[in-house]
């Protein structure tokens, strides 16, 4: 079995100088749903064919073993692309199936039932199937090609809406445009579409020119009405976008993670999950983010192409980018940990702290509003609230290392390049210039003075 | 055609001291949207009657030209209602459109259709008609008025729950409180209708009146059942802000915008978005924003009354009220930008920052940790992370000037009143309380003590 | 009427070590919402039958006056289940609720309405009932229990969908799960019931055997399908608690509280709310929170174990936890209260600030970035932005005490254990080491230096 993927349309509707296929859906593009549909369902020849935005289109399959059709004709319709194809299937004597790149709901399995059936047709009933085509009954068809079906279930033809007569716009069965064909009676029909009033080549043609033949074909019943939604506009993107959200929700909540309120989280294609996460609700996990077992997930987290390792808890709020957080860490409220930071065992980051391109080793406490960037903290060592690792003098970036169980006090600046020692102990309010070696007190500190009745002066 | 809006309820099931069609969705009144709903349809002579919260409802239109008329009787009942609004169209010899403020979904276009019916059956079938009504099938109509109707499809009655006989209760064509009437025969009728056991007075005993004297009336169905959903508890409040909601999403939506989880996202009215605008999940836009084209809008930011310019990119939790962010600026997370105040094109404010009544030159950094407020600061420069600008000196408020290429130091405290000239240099810090010419350093920075030894006994 | 809860289950699909009537729905234990039904239903005399994790589910109802049971073998069915309770009911001339502990949707009112069923049929028909079980129908009944019923109504057996014949399957009314058995027949019939093929014994069986002997029975029909949803997977669990979550909003909503987004906010059962609350999208509201009259909640903010007085406003993004804000308070947006804080009438606590342990008095403002730790500030004090309460001096935490009026001027710090009096006026950026008396001013500042042209050669 080949496929083709026609993904050669600009998408008017979206409205968007993206080719439609591009769009994303949980931050891939719709093709490649439908492309790891059409692997998953067992085939591996597939071609795509493209004509819109080629480049990008081939761009954003660079990683995949497809081959590419151009289409030249942008208003050639889908019979046209499938002929844009035709070398690679011209001279194979099998099936080949034909699906639009707009289609991300399809499931593998709807995909390998077809295949299944076909063989089944052939082997219990003789009959050799010519085409197959994915249907569903919809209680509303508008809008949707209808089925036009022989008493034996073989399909006459397919009628779009503008086209279907009064008795036809009753039928309920529409086209959920998902096909296979039998390579060589593809070959004899696909030349024989007529161009429509628009000039368009519709691929929905073949079956009443194979009607005409002799040729057999028949529907197949899509497992629920959501796989035949095409994508036309941002709209059926939005819906698109949260049929698979939550089907890769429900899948993580059967595996054995909690999920609180499913409809309000997001959890991208590449994440996993190792059991038992608890995950609150409007948490957005994004890219390659794994989660360790028996993390908490507070409401509102978003943590992107990060590791969280197991027994960590984040509390809600937090934003955690290209990161590692170390098992049993407490991250948040309102924490920001980003730019290849490390968090580590046992270590809390409170609120309003952010971590920037950072090292900090275990059992460190920075619980109140600081900012960390360009470091090294070892392990046991304290941050106080306001601290600031100044990294950056104007011009260029340096980096701070801060010992195993010292205390930097609150308010305190370090200034980077700097080192401070093991069980140093910065005193709040200081500003740090020079390093401060190990067990050494550092303090910066102007004399208090106390003024009589002057405070109240400047406030009565 | 003339239109009477019925406002002067109290909604004792909203369980509310504020007048029942005050009550908002997505910040507006819902009386707003059923008289936006009737300007829309083409009525330009509007009246509204008015009886509890009399003064809080005119106030709330007191923008919009439309006549008030008093209902005296609180439970006078909504015939009694029209009746006072008599004097609008007691000599008139067209028809009046009579709505519920209360009833917010009713969509223009059904209006206009009704418009369109009434004088479509006087051209094509002769008839004038007395009334018509906005009615529904509904396959639960348990609690809606049922309208029976002879064979004809005249109205023969409506009858309400509590008096349906077991035959009525099983009709489904239910009424939607929408009615348009012929003035001269309104005028014949609602003087006549008696009395419930209440002591309310029915508009819908009109029909049964009109029937009586062979008056010809009918129904007109709305385009889906959600339109004749009435407000009369905070639950219906609820649902109803959700149905306009995910309206004005998707229209947004098929203008080309990607709205993200729509069920998750809040826009009002007043907004606009230019095109090609990416809103992430839990996104509010509040009152008069505008967004421009390109813009991403992160996780969970609400924006309000604020101006976003094309290319702009929100990170995810910033909240920005009555501000403007120009071209290319990059905002958050966690930035919270208020009072006036503008971030120049390309400019950067990051996490834990505070942007109060300030405006902000192209290309300024304030990335981290910082509270700037009432000052003006020049392009290019960059505002270091725990910097204070102290506007507040416990009695007044001053300003701060800050000129371009300067660099702020980190920790440092700018004492309004201030000027820090353009590439001065403010290290990290200091507590600056006079002025800083161009071009100078400025620092206060007491002397660095290291003790030794000293930090381990604090620690150990 | 005694009941029995069933509780002995592993819950093997939720693939978790804890007990399945453990998970918790909007933070109670499944269980717990039984409970509440039964008790609620009238039903004093309350047996749990505990198994796997018996002394969790013991444990978790340790504050409810319940009779446990234990059923040894974990793999011996609901049948074995209730012989297991047999103590409680084997000598009792009355009837006995079963009902499963993970059935956390069944409304009180039907319990209620079941015992109101049987009491009638004995008085208005003269007959005894042995046995009543909740039913629904349901579309698609696949997976569930099916009700066969004579033409009278009594169950002749209930089939599991794998031993239903094909006629069996295709009836509609579906096993609930829920039963109201006469002790004296089920004692008669519950040591009679034949192990399945798995081993286990069917409490289903005993309609059967029940049917054989000439008992009468009948069902009796949930109020909608959603009450009889059991929990199996994380799934499961997951769309009972949007169910129990979307009634308590309904019941706090028809109270007259304003909900926005109802399908995004959180409000636990322990939770109160008094009126005109207004309720902004995403907001959690957990323990035993109490929200006063005229409150506003803002979006995303999480409010546990805390009481908020009436009045108050909280903005967008706070979290407060075991705290109390008192009347016309302003908190947040991105503040933090926690720890048996108090934040007093009409004070201000505003974005970025921690407040951790502390009792700030009434007409308070820390509007930006500052960490409040075990600190009692006193009335109409100004605590200003980048202000730290360093309350740990790396081994101890100590306390700081601000009098009335007082002013803490920004990015200063006050080393615990420390003393201001009212009227104290601290400068900002000072470091405060020493106690301040009432109306002193205290200032630590070096002084500044301004160094020409040196700024700019640092910037060139």
């Amino acid at each position: 079995m080949k496929a083709v993927i026609l993904s050669a349309g600009m998408g008017t509707r979206l409205k968007s100088e993206k080719p439609k296929v591009l769009h994303t859906i949980l931050g891939k593009p719709m093709l490649w749903y439908v492309l790891q549909t059409v692997k998953n369902s067992g085939i591996e020849d597939i071609g795509v064919v493209v004509g819109y935005g080629a480049e990008e289109v081939k761009k954003a399959l660079e990683d995949e073993t497809v081959s590419f059709y151009y289409q030249k004709n942008p208003r050639g319709g889908t019979a046209d692309a499938v002929i844009s194809s035709a070398d690679m299937w011209r001279s194979y004597e099998g099936y080949v199936l034909v699906i639009n790149g707009d289609a991300p709901l399809v499931r593998s399995s709807t995909l390998k039932n077809m295949q299944r059936y076909i063989s089944m047709v052939e082997e219990y009933e003789g009959v050799k199937l010519s085409a197959l085509v994915l249907t569903s009954f919809l209680p509303d068809p508008t809008d949707y090609g209808r089925v036009v079906k022989d008493s034996e279930g073989n399909v006459i033809k397919i009628v779009e809406e503008k086209e279907a007569s009064f008795e036809e716009k009753k039928i309920n069965e529409v086209n959920g445009g998902v096909y296979i064909f039998y390579a060589p009676h593809l070959l004899e029909c696909v030349f024989s579409v007529k161009p429509s009033n628009s000039g368009e080549l519709y691929l929905t043609e073949i079956f009443n020119l194979m009607y005409q033949k002799g040729y057999k074909t028949r529907t197949f019943m899509a497992q629920d009405p959501t796989e035949i939604l095409g994508v036309n506009t941002r709209w059926d993107l939005a819906v698109a976008e949260n049929v698979i959200r939550l089907r890769i929700l429900q899948q993580w909540a059967e595996k054995g993670n909690t999920i609180h309120q499913p409809e309000s989280v997001w959890i991208e294609p590449d994440v996993s999950l190792e059991g038992d996460v608890e995950i609150h609700p409007d948490v957005m996990l994004i890219g390659k983010t794994k989660i360790g077992k028996n993390c908490v997930i507070g409401k509102g987290s978003i943590i992107e192409n990060s590791l969280i390792e197991e027994g960590v808890v984040i509390e809600p709020y937090s934003v955690i980018r290209n990161s590692k957080v170390l098992k049993k860490a407490r991250i948040g409220p309102f924490a920001h940990i980003r730019d290849q930071s490390t968090v580590g065992e046992e270590s809390q980051i409170g609120n309003f702290v952010e971590v920037k391109n950072s090292t900090i080793e275990k059992d460190v406490k920075a619980k109140h509003l600081a900012y960390i960037g360009d470091a090294y903290i070892g392990s046991s060592s304290n941050i106080g609230a306001g601290v600031v690792f100044a990294n950056f003098d104007g011009k260029r970036k340096h980096q701070t290392r801060v010992g195993s169980n010292a205390f930097i006090g609150s308010n305190s600046l370090l200034i980077a390049p700097l080192k401070v020692g093991d069980f140093a102990f910065v005193a709040g309010g200081s500003v740090v210039n020079k390093d401060v070696p190990e067990g050494y007190l550092a303090i910066s500190r102007p004399a208090l003075k106390l003024l009589k009745d002057k405070g109240r002066e400047k406030l009565t």
